[in-house]
């Protein structure tokens, strides 16, 4: 316990000391951008406000891990996660970078940014099948089965890791919202492994550490991602966030809590296939294609409907924090 | 720990349901005050926004640890959280019911609101030091020892009842602010009465439900009073809350962490101690008053300093989750 709170602290004062630092120069390179990208697609982005921001969580949830794990053992669940997070955020970060270096306000290509998601996924779910104690077998929520994928787990992990990473960008919309739903999941996760102590010690040092780092990093980032925000995530940070729980659910076998404890993710990617698949439906079938939400992911569709930012905010995070509590009823 | 998290979701869901059917009613109340209201002081008060809105978690707060510990034993501890929750509860009640009802902008009088406050806080302390196992003796954080206080206990606890009760109305003052802090600090507390189930399997049931309860039930009512609020809590939300929260602390004897779990009560007290007697100290010396802070209680120092409201509430929690932290690692 300890070890994991001086994670959090460690992690929110190196993210509340990246922040003044970062933003004025986050800023700079934005402003260099607006110039050239006054277009359409400028309503939603509020101006002048920097991107890539996630840098300031991104960099303690590495570095203070890796600190503190120094000596430890069972480096194979870290190392697991660090390429998650580090693979993943890499792909944001150079979507992010070229939006603003090239001037270009698309940044990759669609097939740019699956195809080397898909890579890391890959190499990350050979390497947890290959793994003893991580290996094939999922655990079925609450009943505390096992429930054996076989080769099977690699395609499904693969599934799941990119499902996750693009949710958690796809999550990423409204002040706050992503960093502070996913903090929640980060210190569910950490009990979790905390929890798991008694099952397995060495994980425990690891994954809560690695978690506790997470939440203290996320903690210092809101302080100038809440609304109003100073800076915004950008997909360097969602998918840091999206590779980093992924990587903490896979390592401690917990895949299958994600669509409880990360409902907020699960919801904005199903609400966007939903809007898609319906619009394409009705438009093949009536000639005009229909729209189930007003605007999807769905807090968007929240949005509106007149709710404000803030509120949509607590009401994600209200409802996360409700279904983190019920998945924890499983391990303690 | 399902008894908790029942005692949490069940408290969430009766405030769900209660804040829809009371803003309205509340609204109607509050609405024919400010006809008769347009005075000065309605700079401060978002015109139309009701007050009294503390019900909603009040009720929920008493109802579910009732229920819940039907058939269970350990009533010394229940009964009196029950007492200060609902007997200081109660005054916040009349003060806001006369402001309403009898179109006067001050409520009760601030002997007729100490006095009370005082005769509830005698009566509490006694039972205490009476009670075997809760008694004089105040458990020192971090290192353990006890602190025995014989009959100084008295005084003492009286003092730590009427100035929590005191520094959480002081505390309310942005949207969602004490809500929102003392949601962490109940959090922490059903975590603490959990983690002492150790010690003594009793107490446990009783204090970690009866937080629980306060959890859920501030978690329903941040729905409504989130930025921008529907509905203030009003003096019967922040003294409930003043009186739960050191009824929990009375009880497990760590009445001492209040200082660090609530350092944003605590805080705002001793902004305005500080505002007010500098202010008296060099009107005397020089002539004319001067001030520490723009306006105190503290948060208002920060408001007007240009803060927006969110960040204050994001900053104040985020203090708090770090020194619950700290706190819980003397147990965990």
């Amino acid at each position: 316990m300890q070890r994991v709170v001086w994670a959090v602290l460690l992690s929110f004062a190196i993210a509340m000391v990246l922040g003044p630092v970062l933003i004025p120069w986050l800023k700079k390179l934005k402003l260099g951008q607006t110039i050239y990208e006054l277009g359409p697609q400028s309503h939603k982005v509020k101006q002048g406000t920097p991107n890539m921001g996630g840098v300031i969580f991104a960099v303690p949830m590495f570095l203070v891990p890796l600190i503190l794990s120094v000596g430890g053992q069972r480096w194979p669940w870290l190392s697991m996660a660090f390429v998650s997070t580090i693979g993943f955020g890499l792909v944001g970060f150079v979507d992010d970078y070229i939006k603003v270096t090239k001037k270009r306000s698309l940044g990759l290509t669609p097939m740019q940014k699956i195809v080397p998601q898909v890579v890391i996924a890959a190499a990350l779910s050979v390497w947890a099948y290959l793994t003893p104690g991580v290996g094939s077998k999922l655990i079925v929520p609450f009943t505390w089965g096992e429930w054996d994928l076989g080769i099977f787990y690699i395609p499904v992990m693969m599934f799941i890791l990119v499902g996750t990473v693009n949710s958690a960008n796809l999550l990423d919309g409204v002040d706050g919202l992503c960093a502070g739903c996913s903090l929640i999941d980060f210190a569910t996760m950490a009990v979790i492994s905390l929890a798991l102590a008694g099952a397995d010690a060495g994980l425990t040092g690891a994954m809560a550490v690695f978690c506790g780092a997470a939440v203290g990093a996320l903690l210092g980032f809101l302080r100038f991602n809440t609304h109003p925000a100073s800076v915004f995530m950008g997909d360097v940070g969602s998918f840091t966030i999206g590779g980093a729980l992924a990587a903490a659910a896979m390592t401690t076998r917990l895949s299958l809590l994600l669509p409880i404890i990360a409902l907020a993710m699960f919801v904005s990617s199903l609400s966007d296939i939903i809007q898609v698949g319906y619009f394409k439906y009705t438009k093949k079938k009536t000639g005009t294609g229909k729209r189930v939400f007003r605007m999807a992911p769905l807090h968007h569709h929240f949005e509106l409907g007149g709710m404000p930012e803030t509120r949509i905010v607590s009401m994600y995070m209200t409802v996360t924090a409700l279904l983190c509590l019920v998945a924890l009823t499983m391990f303690i």
